[in-house]
């Protein structure tokens, strides 16, 4: 039976982390918010389950509904071969997933910092000030922390967990995509420090299911109502 | 062999999650960094693990050495009769823990909206804005949440998952116990609609072995150093 992945329709957001671990492995899915109804769908299955999920993404797979986005990646990496076997190595790809979610969060804030109830341009202020933090001390931190996990995998830094692809290897490259798209300047100069992350990025971008799901409209492009978004303002 | 956690000294922080499943277990354990010298052994450590933690807390368990809270749980939890044997209750255990961690990523961001290098004071515009949308929006949501799945429990209300304590129980505890530190009035107004956490905070204060770790010099008083701070003009 195909899974189904529920997220908001008009953005990457936190659901493209789990939206390019489908595609990776191949899986036969529906984007259900896209469909035709498909948000009402979606709205209604969060009231209704009984395992509600706090928000979008949640995955369903038969009966079983899953929701947080490092949640449903231990899910599915562990069902496509996209995480390791063995129970520490399924454990330490899910800590960097974790990590990565953090990541995710703190950029979302960077144009977000009084709260998700108001618009941008009424914390621009606030965003101004936050975004100053985020691309001085932050993306640079997290960029070193992934070079060196890299640096220290012992079966090669092609990939951070492992000699083969995991979710993570797609998450990084999908955390280094939006920090590119909302901080072009500020990642370009964190990624000049930590080479291994910029490699890792442009093998990924080729991998063949990648590289036609990035070219296919099921990828949304990146735009300002996601968790990346690109205000000149707060890049520097 | 002994556990080995660590994290900040002064605070319960984060950590505080998993020194509750901890002692809930019995589990013979070092609180490293609270230890003479033990501060820099951590920093040490931090730097120099194949697996090197993003940031503290993290569990050594022999060699093996995890970091991020709610992947420490995941891994406790399965050896000590925290979490259920099954792997979806697993999961689902897991994704109420992810939602925990949200909580507490929300909570320490009403004190420091702008960024974790400045001190409170030099935030605390931004802060007033930003606890206005966390306890009139967000606290009462996250506990209808964490209502509606101890309603939805087919074992019971009187557990998150299952019939019997899980390691989110104890989180849950230690999040209203944080809420109702930081938030006092709001707190106490969202509990009124939540009589089910509300109740289950009370149970797990009163289990034998967490009611003697409250009662000890182990258990670290709330103090303005951690995530859940008392500042009274950010409650209302």
């Amino acid at each position: 039976m195909a899974y189904e992945l529920y997220y908001w329709p008009t953005i990457q957001g936190r659901g493209e982390f789990v939206r390019l671990a489908l595609e990776e492995a191949g899986a036969d899915y529906t984007d259900v918010a896209r469909e035709s109804e498909g948000l009402a769908v979606m709205m209604r299955m969060m009231e209704r389950v009984d395992h509600p999920p706090f928000a979008p993404p949640f995955l369903k797979d038969g009966e079983t509904v899953i929701g947080q986005t490092a949640a449903i990646l231990l899910y599915l990496g562990a069902r496509h071969g996209l995480a390791p076997k063995d129970p520490a190595g399924g454990l330490w790809t899910h800590q960097i997933q974790l990590t990565l979610s953090d990541v995710v969060a703190e950029a979302h804030d960077t144009h977000h910092p009084v709260g998700i109830s108001l618009y941008y341009e009424d914390q621009k202020v606030e965003a101004l000030r936050r975004a100053q933090e985020f691309r001085d001390d932050r993306i640079p931190k997290f960029l070193n922390w992934f070079e060196t996990i890299l640096a220290r995998n012992p079966a090669g830094s092609a990939h951070l967990v492992g000699k083969s692809l995991t979710y993570v290897d797609l998450s990084l490259f999908q955390a280094v995509e939006g920090l590119s798209y909302a901080f072009p300047k500020a990642t370009k100069r964190a990624l000049k420090k930590a080479p291994r992350v910029a490699a890792l990025r442009i093998a990924v971008a080729e991998r063949s299911r990648i590289k036609s799901y990035l070219a296919s409209p099921r990828r949304i492009p990146f735009n300002e109502e996601g968790i990346f978004r690109r205000y000149p303002e707060l890049d520097g």
